[in-house]
């Protein structure tokens, strides 16, 4: 049994689950295991490395799968769009920031366009410009967002939308959420979180391990790594990690972290090298809750497809033929 | 056709919705909507104004109601307690702070304790305490509230609560987050910014009308209106509310709001005299984007659950007997 929705189709795909593209964790082992489980993986090209995005390119083999990019950051390096469209990829995935100059370049082959928005103004943008499918971005999820929540955040947008399929991110990582994304009218969702901690995941030893460990309670949205990695993020959009040593002294202290900046970079890049993850960040969002082991991201693709089956077919049978009333 | 769920059976009811307590919102007249529409309406008892609680008791006639509290505050004035339990009230909802003192004196009679959490630790207490349900709130939510969000909370309580029904708040002002909330394995939803505009709300006419035209990407946490209230709220929640002239100037600069209070509390009280919500605050969450009409409570229930039944319905037919992988 499957369950089929215009994201399926839309994708040829089975199940209406992608993988995010996290940057520098789904690489093209991870984006391909979750594309041949029968989902859609999408490699992170994050901040634009050529050299990283083509080996992870060529890692992911003849897997279909697509790509997302930082758009922002992409605008300073738009060569990299052409290398991820040379393969020919399922889908191309733009996020935070102005898409429009990349869409001619995009739409003008079989590459499916999908523009992640986290407000109603984006995603009127989105729809105004034609894209393929919309992603829906709540808060909870890890690594960057914006401020509005998945649940009343995606029926929203999908009042908005129109025609085009809306992918709910942030906080999905099992057969709950699954099932609740439907439910709210999204045609399917996008997971990082629930991947994380996978096998094929480029994650470190470190962060996995305290992925593991992890509760939602512990994470939080912050500038601070943005600002020790010296990225230049716009306003709007921030980072979502687990508390650690670094957001506990400097979250509250931005303007601290500034001014004590070099010292701290390098403080911060030691820990990076050393895999310290008392320092650097473990990117993860509040589904962390549900990320309990280390396994080949094809079965917590089917587990999550599988318990989502069974939620439905539950909750179906909620609804009573006569009311008592 | 009606939904059925545990909480139906625990609270005796035909639709498993909550009206939220909104302090001054939700009076008597409201929690009898709610509750005589087949949900369970529960007056909003606040910061503990003895007279007023007293009179939206009465406001309420003889419908089945229940009565929230602000746990802190309760702590100093608990004889407002025995007001409400003097009324053998169906449901007793502490929200908060610190439960605990309250256990035996409610658990005494008929009245079932709700106790609303916002983190895992909190909900690990109510579990150990033997609560007879759990509001697990989200932080899309109107007025006070936590970090977490509702999507990958709600699902993350149900793992700990055992055989306690668990209940959604946060973001749910349609059926399709009630279906979803259910999806997350919530046993019902509690409802603040859907009956906020309703013809029974206490809510101000200017609060009202701006509800009506608010989006949830236009409201935010602070705790200016707090400070500017005298309200004195521990750490761990404030107050989501629709920006305003108040929250542009002060919610990035409370300290600059601390300096010159004498002043602007004087401002804010003579807004809230003149219900001009420019200043004065519309405590509405993320679900405003579906408040897009002021009518009977009953309205607002029917709708939600009607469009809960369909949306279960059709999520139940995305599940094909035969896949197509």
């Amino acid at each position: 049994m499957s369950i089929r929705t215009p994201l399926c189709d839309l994708f040829d795909i089975e199940h209406p689950v992608l993988l995010a593209p996290m940057a520098g964790v789904s690489g093209g082992a991870l984006a391909a295991a979750v594309s041949n489980a029968g989902g859609l993986g999408l490699i992170g090209g994050g901040y634009g490395d050529a050299d990283w995005l083509t080996r992870e390119l060529d890692a992911a083999g003849d897997a279909r799968i697509g790509v997302g990019f930082v758009t922002w950051s992409l605008a300073r390096q738009p060569h990299l769009l052409d290398l991820a469209l040379d393969r020919a990829p399922a889908a191309l995935m733009l996020s935070f920031g102005n898409f429009q100059p990349f869409i001619a370049n995009i739409g003008a082959g079989e590459t499916k366009l999908i523009v992640q928005v986290q407000t109603l103004e984006q995603a009127r943008e989105a729809v105004d410009a034609g894209v393929d499918a919309i992603v829906a971005q709540g808060t909870e999820a890890g690594g960057h967002g914006g401020a509005r929540a998945t649940l009343p955040f995606v029926p929203a947008v999908v009042d908005i939308a129109q025609d085009i399929p809306v992918i709910a991110a942030g906080g999905v990582a099992d057969g709950r959420g699954l099932a609740a994304a439907l439910a709210l009218g999204a045609a399917g969702v996008l997971c990082g979180t629930g991947f994380f901690a996978s096998n094929e995941s480029l994650a470190s030893f470190n962060a996995k391990r305290d992925a593991l460990r992890a509760s939602g309670d512990n994470t939080e949205r912050s500038s601070v790594f943005d600002m020790a990695r010296g990225l230049d993020w716009p306003d709007g959009w921030n980072l979502r990690t687990m508390r650690n040593s670094f957001t506990r002294q400097w979250s509250s202290d931005i303007e601290g972290l500034r001014q004590n900046l070099p010292e701290e970079q390098a403080r911060f890049e030691a820990a990076r090298n050393l895999d310290d993850t008392d320092i650097a960040p473990v990117i993860v969002g509040e589904a962390a809750d549900f990320v309990r082991v280390i396994e080949p991201a094809q079965d917590t693709l089917h587990r999550m497809v599988t318990q989502a089956k069974d939620q439905l077919q539950r909750i179906s049978r909620l609804v009573a033929p006569h009311s008592e009333g």
